[in-house]
């Protein structure tokens, strides 16, 4: 049997990624879960963002931002940067981050995050209480340590997962894309 | 060290969801990875669809469509449902799923998904080879058997985490938003 619940947003899980804005100088990192890809060609990810946050007019300031992937080690210092303003804390400073030039755009990466996927903002899309900012993929910069084939290998990142605001690991893989086409005699 | 790697949509993880759309006589399903939440108050959902996909033309006709939250166990279904097209297969009876008459909009959800997130199209922002469908959610449905506090109990739905190619299940809880507020000297 189902029940009908008032309409909230129910979805998830949802990564948990640093977004960091502002100027090499003058940095702050934001905690976003409601983060995604938006478009394959060009490259496109959003996030969505309180019009009141300080990080909000950074990055309509700079008209771009860097969403950072962080471990799962760092798990202390996601929920922190998710949990104080850069108004009153400086983030990168409390959680002992490195800001780091950028290659292509003003807002600095967070050099302790394996993955660093730098992004032009392209579109501001009005919602409500959050605004999605839709930022085109300018260049991602991803640690040695943790490459292979040119991508991050998803074990050595170790990334996190956030849903109903509990953080996760990743558990056991269940399957790869297109398994059910080649594979179809073993169910 | 880092290496610079050219602009690919490089975020990750994401939620794998079916996307049930169409008509309760003429119903299909479309497979997403790239979902989330967009916004909090009015709650918001996005989807990022290929025009060229044949349940996107079924979502611009009935302005609404149904994110379906699967179980892991439904991991093949769901590949299957990202693998072929409802221009070629009926894939409510290929994966044995029953299209149920939503409480709000005219797209069936599927039955045996425990939760049923039903949305009026709000948006449809243009990107480029992706528009995001942006959805308000009209209703949620939830099976009593995984609804704990009004909510789903994370561990009874056993939703699947999409990364890079692989399906996951969820793994351990490494932090509860706050919890670096809370807990500040235990560490």
């Amino acid at each position: 049997m189902k029940k009908d619940i008032a309409p909230y947003t129910a979805l998830f899980p949802h990564p948990a990624v640093l977004v960091s804005c502002g100027s090499l100088e003058s940095p702050n990192i934001i905690t976003i879960a409601w983060a995604s890809t938006a478009c394959l060609d060009p490259p496109m990810v959003s996030i969505a963002v309180t019009p009141t946050r300080y990080s909000y007019n950074l990055i309509m300031e700079t008209k771009d931002f860097v969403v950072n992937l962080p471990r799962a080690s760092d798990v202390r210092k996601v929920d922190l940067c998710g949990s104080v303003s850069g108004k009153d804390v400086d983030k990168f400073k409390e959680c002992s981050f490195t800001p780091e030039a950028s290659t292509k755009v003003s807002a600095p990466r967070i050099k302790e995050c394996p993955v660093n996927i730098e992004c032009y903002l392209d579109k501001t899309v009005h919602l409500g209480s959050h605004d999605l900012f839709i930022g085109q993929v300018a260049s991602v910069a991803i640690d040695e340590e943790v490459l292979m084939h040119a991508r991050p290998d998803t074990d050595k990142l170790n990334p996190i997962i956030y849903a109903q605001g509990v953080y996760y690991t990743f558990g056991d893989i269940i399957g790869t894309h297109g398994f059910s086409m080649g594979e179809a005699d073993s169910e």
